[in-house]
């Protein structure tokens, strides 16, 4: 046997320990009553409240290694902690806690002409897989989700931040605990083995879907790699589009919040779509407004025409999530146009419709196949808490079970429920 | 390059090319208006009657070269047309058109309180494609199923059923076709070279899932072999389970529906559970109806003692899906022993509890999980047909997405429609 192969078996047999036990975990926790999983929460948050000192102690630990392995002052950022981001922590539980009960929720209910009365019910989806980098307090948000959910949740934070993140994670367990749960439905894998993240992506059958947060790269590889079911989203190259029909102020205000309110997020704008009878009269204004605001523009040569400190786009731009203050711009001839070019270049994330017109609307909304359409709205709503779900897991552009910001209520399946009286099949 | 390199990368071009057709067919299918999918299956069904002769023609050559090879009598009738079997062909399209809209449907809609209306709306799922064996007539359900939810397909058919399914598949594009709807929207696999299967199952991103209808070894290997997701069901270990509180008369004919109805159905009950409490009244009662139609019991030692022409069952039994006239029976101490025995040994498919207690069937219908739990009624109803679906495309026993039968509404995914009126995120 080669060290490679016994290595490999050591992080299979971990995973599955710890698939065993969170198993065993979850048959109690996914038919627990709701009060229950909410007072785990509940109590959850006021511990991360009681040991705040603690945790900043413990997250100085991390943050004093990241500094000597000399990383980036955006990755030692994700990674720190304050008073008011573990503050925000425990808010983020209380939240996730204030919505309705996930499971047991009656999502449908009829009568067979036999008398048979079914209903489909939310359940549990099982055991999720969190596979993170450097942000701790993914940790609290994925394991509140799941739990609200009554799933068990298997955590493999990122090498940075194990400190930290493990902390939150035994005070989650704590806080199952004081609600009689078993503590096994959170568990943080207790190594930083990268096998273990490999073992994890083959747990068909023990681990129901794997949910990454994190970069590209990491995202990249999870979906190569994976046998179990992923929700994610690769990239997030978001559009809007000014129409015919837009109101120039909306178009405006929309434009920059979509693109420069935060350029790092996956729901900023990266291409701006303009509808050439307009793109005279507005393109200009909003350009300025764009600009003054620290975007650099990049556009075909129509857009260049009338904005000419524009830069030129090459294809490559209409292909780029760029998270930074760029924005490709583009002169379309319909929003038949607007469509097939974020059919052909977006990521089925989030596209905006900037009109004024109910047939342009209908037709962007109904025909531009991503998770999220909007209508005279910024793209950077898209997210879970901007939605209303308290909180996300993340943000998927599948289309397969989970799409959008992903929150408790995605984190369900459903069964099938029969009553008869003697019913027989003839 | 190798042979096996280069038929596989034909197989691989060919799945390619089918996937483009199907993507170009399927974004003008989805968008179609319900009437003109309506009117496409409704057309097939009139060309089905139209061809009734043709279709037994060319069934023959099918049926012969099946007789040659020396297939079983029971791959034959699977195999065979016949008048009836035709016009329940026709009657499943005109069925299945008769459900509701599966697409455009508002699944949840809410306001934010920044005015933002968001409704989460049902959407195609995409391009399906459906591994099938023996049974010409999945050509025709599989593809109607698919092109109400406005998906396209890709039918492979199995070798020895090729012509039969070519024609079928040929009259539901004549029915595209009828509806002004592009016909690449229902493709068959053209040839029966089995690297295609393997080109479908490796075509992430291509095809969006995978649907297997046959038997065991068909979704094993699809199941081991997929990169694509799956819907389905590996085998259905369906249990009864009479509890301390069953009404007799219900337990014997429920008993005996469940198993000897059809023995052959993924449905058939394949275990009894029977509480100790009422084994001595009840079991032998149950076991002399159910030996009276030819089944043959196989019990526990605390089951046999009470039918001792009984065989004995060892631990295979419990993990075993016969498909036949026999059925394992074990005597429970309790519905939670009941309850741990399907977690233990059930495949996850469909599990029936006959008891006129609210105590015990409330335990029962919310821990055990499985795709489908029934209260005083047959196993034989888990079906597609059976639920109100028009039909089904099979049963997945996964949690992921679809579960239970799958009919057009699960052929389905979702999208987030957000109207704004100039929102931006603070």
């Amino acid at each position: 046997m080669t060290d490679t192969t016994a290595h490999t078996q050591n992080a299979t047999r971990l995973i599955d320990s710890l698939v065993t036990a969170a198993r065993a975990a979850q048959m109690v926790l996914g038919t627990s009553g709701f009060a229950t999983r909410q007072l785990a929460l509940r109590e959850a948050a006021k511990l991360i409240r009681t040991h705040t000192a603690d945790l900043l102690a413990t997250n100085k630990e991390d943050l004093a290694a990241a500094v000597k392995t000399g990383l980036s002052d955006a990755f030692i950022d994700r990674l720190t902690l304050t008073e008011s981001r573990i503050e925000d922590m425990a808010v983020g539980l209380e939240t996730i806690a204030t919505q309705p009960d996930p499971i047991g929720a009656e999502l449908a209910r009829w009568q067979r002409p036999n008398g048979l009365d079914i209903t489909r019910q939310s359940t549990p989806l099982g055991i999720i897989g969190v596979i993170y980098e450097s942000r701790p307090n993914v940790t609290i948000d994925a394991a509140g989700l799941c739990v609200l959910a009554g799933n068990a949740v298997i955590l493999r934070g990122g090498s940075d931040s194990q400190h930290s993140s493990a902390f939150l994670a035994d005070i989650m367990v704590r806080g199952l605990v004081a609600a009689d749960l078993p503590p096994a439905a959170v568990q943080i894998v207790p190594t930083t083995d990268r096998d273990a993240v490999g073992a994890m992506l083959a747990a068909v059958g023990g681990i129901d879907v794997i949910i990454p947060r994190g970069g590209k790269s990491l995202v990249e590889r999870i979906q190569r790699e994976a046998r179990v079911p992923v929700f994610a989203h690769l990239e997030g190259i978001c559009h809007i589009y000014i129409d015919k029909y837009a109101d120039l102020t909306k178009a405006r205000t929309i434009a920059v919040n979509a693109k420069m309110r935060r350029t790092g997020i996956c729901g900023a704008a990266e291409t701006m779509l303009v509808h050439q009878d307009v793109a005279a009269e507005m393109l200009p204004t909003i350009a300025a407004d764009l600009q003054k605001a620290g975007c650099q523009l990049r556009g075909d040569s129509a857009a260049k025409s009338l904005v000419p400190d524009m830069q030129l786009a090459n294809d490559d731009d209409w292909h780029t999530e760029y998270l930074d203050a760029i924005l490709s711009v583009r002169v379309v001839d319909s929003v038949d146009m607007a469509i097939d070019h974020i059919a052909r270049y977006g990521s089925g994330h989030t596209e905006s419709i900037i009109t004024e017109s109910d047939e342009a609307a209908d037709a962007f909304l109904t025909r531009v196949d991503s998770a999220i359409v909007m209508l005279n709205a910024s793209t950077q709503f898209a997210d879970g808490s901007e939605f209303g779900m308290g909180a996300e897991i993340g943000i998927a552009t599948g289309r397969l079970h989970a799409r959008g910001p992903v929150g408790s209520a995605q984190l369900t399946s459903f069964k099938y429920v029969v009553r008869g009286d003697g019913q027989i099949r003839g």
